[in-house]
């Protein structure tokens, strides 16, 4: 019997019995109907019941489904509502709002469970052979927009990839690990840790999110400041696509030519199916420490982590929150004791005494991890620096509570949805001196873009991913919906932060893909060239446009039918917005 | 009046006025002769006079060559002997072998020096109309085969880029430096040091090579243990293809697709012409020393090596010798006066009584660069892991001697062509655990094929280019040339390391490109698939195949004419080479 992971609720995030307990959070829903102009309670919004969603009638390619039966098992091949369902979308708003409202117009036609490379190879070639559409499914976290079917008029499989879920070898002495591509953060750390080691990667997504799909969308870890980005850690890869596999070698550094790595790094599903990699592995850190600040302000605090780039002395993880994340996270602390509380206000007293405006003021969370020593003297090395940019230490507590919630903020999403709030997150990259001409740019145009619908904006950012020339800015919105007009507002906010981004020189996504959330912008990020050489690549590999049609290059047709069955016409980026359908 | 650096000499390495001084390094030749079973000194073989070079009659395509005059201005285009002759070929054992005995069929037949990146363009669109084959050239220093043309039945323009040189912007506070391509090593250094800033990036062949080159490479530099790898340093690039300017943002890290910048990093002119990239530059270190070691024997360095790797204090750049390069580098040492004669001989007796057997024990190079209390602190590191490898210290004069020879190594080559002995290298990467069987391997390889043209074998190895999972192996091999079969001699030994580099899961170069030299392993390396993506990129980008022809993913036709013109049947790698023409 081969143990196959949960899939999430299906018209939310993470495992069915998890959500959001505003019981345990008392101070966040008054905070969020202060900040959203709600004044009182409306009844709840809850999801449809499964049964009530529309599903798009299955295309049925009866040839390719007879060669598919011959080829796998009963049990690899399924039709079922609640799969199709399940398969229809990622976790982006716009995936969220149309299932709870009972649209699942992007659902595949079937879905297939490959057990090893072989049934992937043998159903990507049924598929070539009878024109049906490939989209690659690991854990259904993405919030790009890299899985709705873009296409009615062929049949769509869903290949999900959570059984091929072994760690196939791992080599102590090099620090590697080939490992199947379907495999789950937290199933892959618990066969690592078994060799004493890690990968080092934990986005948001963690506990819901696959290897492949790290790969094939470039992902970032919240360490990555300490163990790079994804594509950092591939050594080697395995990708089949529709006539073979694609592999490569072992070898971390190469002069062989264009890197082919990094041909399916990034491929978001276009060009194949990611079935292995190699990757780069690190024996497990001894020490683990979470300290918390606080900054006078966001300029400091921006500072204090430029400085330890400077000093090559980052810490593992480092997040900034500018001053209404950090009003935000203060709202998402646990019920506190008549004793903490007391403690607290002597606390702000200290910090008036030592100048700080509080509403300006600004929280750092940071990890420490490795070898004990290493742990201890990168502290010391960071502790000044940090005073000396006016951070005031917070003690453990602040940084207990992160840790035992970090994989927790996209349940808030599902709590806000039910109370008829959208929400959702637009995140980038950009150089040092940037970053502040950036974020003023694009908190201004997010703000704008909420108010012209005539409801108070709610948002925040908050820098993590500290590289030598750069950092990562992750934006936050929130706002209470206008019936009828749910979609417009969203995406008129989604698109004057994405606009911002180019316009001031930054990426379209530093880690959560081009999907067709931010594909109008990618030619403007990588040049109508670059496109090109991403369609030429396509067109080499697959020529028949099977796997994952509509992302990175999609054809005019594709990207037509598309809008047709519940897009947007954003490929025009310049337009009004459309009403949703 | 623009300034140009130099051209190399056409028949060997560096400046006309440099070379090997042998008096200098007295021990060398007679060293040499020892190893190479040279029983006495013949007659000197000096190459050919420059007007005995036989250049292949040149092809005007008169419609091109009007439309470039009318573009560029006179002194932008040239076609003399001397500088055909220098842009015949790069700077490998087969070039030097071919020039120095008055063949340069690989000549172009016009030299275009473009001033701006509109010139490539205009060169670009007007040799695309023309189906004239263009050859990006830098310094000209390759060795693995990128420069010569391929194919005489069309016209081929070599596109000098060195008067593209200067650096367009610095940005201290990001660390960015925005810099034309054509810009060679000094240059390049000395403009930034005028920010306050430094590359990092020292290849063997710094004093002759360009940024373009070293990004069209994938060139590694002494310090990549520092300052990484070139394809670690690029930021953003631009380059012009026959119908356009591929462009990407300044962004180090985004989640925008494929990654398009590794499209063209490593493309080896093939697609286009990289004309400017915006690095990132670090500040220039305070403080370097440069320690040696001597460790009792190979393995014992390779684990002190590996050792700081785990510990994470690398040095900034390390080299490991083998016994065998060991004893080449003692051999090297300029002369020594009677004192340290005497200072050698006790020190000799000191390793004796701490167990060296002195022809087993390996020389360790190392730099540590950066601020000075991150030097210091990274030495505490360091200096207790060799130790306990059994490493001693050899004082400042081994690093001294090898700071100010760093450069010079190539020039050895052409004191030995004259000398009829053949030398070259081969590199390669491997994860840590497969290092040792390699290099047993190949070694055994190398002298096993120099051995079966009946003279005796040299090789060494140093172990360089560190990475959490793997190093680079650099072979040196020599022989005595068999009058009438130096090219089959050469080519048996050559494709001896290569093919054991590629059965042994390593990859066919570390850092000296894939160019005609490689290119029969490339399959191997990247998998059939990955050269039929390689190749649908280059049809992408230049269907008329007018970019470096002949190179990653030629066609038959073009390869065959290669091998008419001087080429050697390599495609069949498992035949028996063919003698040189």
């Amino acid at each position: 019997m081969v143990y196959i992971p949960k899939h999430m609720k299906w018209w939310g995030w993470g495992d069915v019995e998890a959500g959001f307990d505003s019981n345990a959070h008392p101070h966040f829903w008054p905070y969020a109907k202060a900040q959203l102009g709600i004044e009182r309670d409306t009844p709840l919004a809850p999801p449809v019941p499964l049964d009530a969603v529309q599903l798009p009638e299955a295309t049925v390619n009866s040839r390719f489904l007879a060669e598919l039966r011959s080829a796998l098992h009963a049990g690899q091949v399924c039709d079922t509502r609640h799969e199709r369902v399940v398969h229809a979308y990622g976790k982006g708003f716009r995936d969220l709002f149309r299932l709870r409202r009972g649209s699942a117009e992007g659902a595949p036609d079937l879905i297939v469970y490959p057990e090893n490379e072989n049934d992937v190879m043998r159903t990507l070639r049924a598929a070539a052979r009878h024109d049906v559409a490939i989209i690659p499914f690991g854990g259904g976290s993405n919030i790009a927009g890299c899985l709705e079917r873009m296409d009615t008029r062929r049949m769509a499989v869903s290949l999900d990839m959570r059984r091929m879920r072994r760690v196939l070898a791992v080599d102590a002495e090099s620090c590697t690990a080939r490992v199947e591509a379907g495999v789950f953060g937290p199933d892959l750390e618990e066969q690592l840790s078994a060799h004493g080691m890690t990968l080092g990667h934990f986005p948001d997504s963690f506990l819901h999110s696959t290897l492949g799909g790290w790969i094939a969308t470039r992902s970032a870890g919240m360490q990555s400041d300490k163990y790079g980005k994804i594509e950092d850690m591939v050594l080697a890869l395995r990708m089949v696509t529709p006539e073979d596999v694609l592999a490569t070698r072992m070898v971390p550094k190469s002069s062989n030519g264009i890197d082919v790595n990094h041909l399916c790094i990034g491929s978001e599903g276009t060009l194949g199916v990611i079935t292995e990699a190699t990757m780069r592995v690190h024996p497990r850190p001894e020490s683990r420490v979470v300290p918390a600040h606080l900054f006078p302000e966001f300029e400091s605090g921006l500072e204090a982590m430029r400085e330890c780039v400077r000093r090559e002395c980052t810490p593992s993880m480092v997040r900034l929150n500018d001053p209404d994340k950090t009003a935000l996270s203060l709202a998402f602390k646990p019920p506190s004791s008549r004793i903490s509380r007391a403690v607290n206000e002597i606390f702000k007293r200290y910090l008036r005494v030592k100048g700080f405006d509080l509403p300006r003021a600004c929280l750092m969370l940071t990890a420490f991890e490795g070898r004990k020593e290493d742990v201890s003297s990168r502290l010391r090395q960071v502790s000044p620096i940090y005073r000396r940019f006016g951070g005031v230490s917070l003690g453990p507590s602040a940084g207990r509570s992160f840790e035992s919630t970090k994989y927790d903020f996209p349940h808030i999403r599902d709590f806000l949805l039910e109370r008829d709030v959208t929400t959702d997150v637009s995140e980038t990259s950009t150089v040092w001196s940037n970053i502040l001409p950036l974020y003023r740019a694009t908190m201004r145009a997010m703000r704008a873009a909420v108010a012209e619908s005539g409801v108070p904006p709610w948002s925040g950012c908050h820098i993590s991913h500290t590289y030598h020339s750069s950092a990562s800015l992750y934006f936050t919105f929130g706002f209470i919906q206008q019936q009828g007009h749910e979609m417009e507002q969203y995406l008129a906010v989604k698109r004057a932060a994405q606009q911002s981004f180019i316009d001031h020189g930054a990426t379209l996504s530093h880690h959560h893909a081009v999907g067709t959330e931010h594909l109008p912008w990618l030619a403007a990020d990588i040049s109508p060239l670059g496109v090109r050489a991403v369609a030429a690549i396509k067109q080499g590999l697959d020529s028949g446009n099977i796997m994952n049609p509509g992302r990175l290059c999609p054809s005019p047709d594709a990207f037509r039918e598309w809008l047709r069955i519940g897009g947007e016409p954003r490929a025009n980026m310049k337009a009004k917005a459309a009403p949703f359908r």
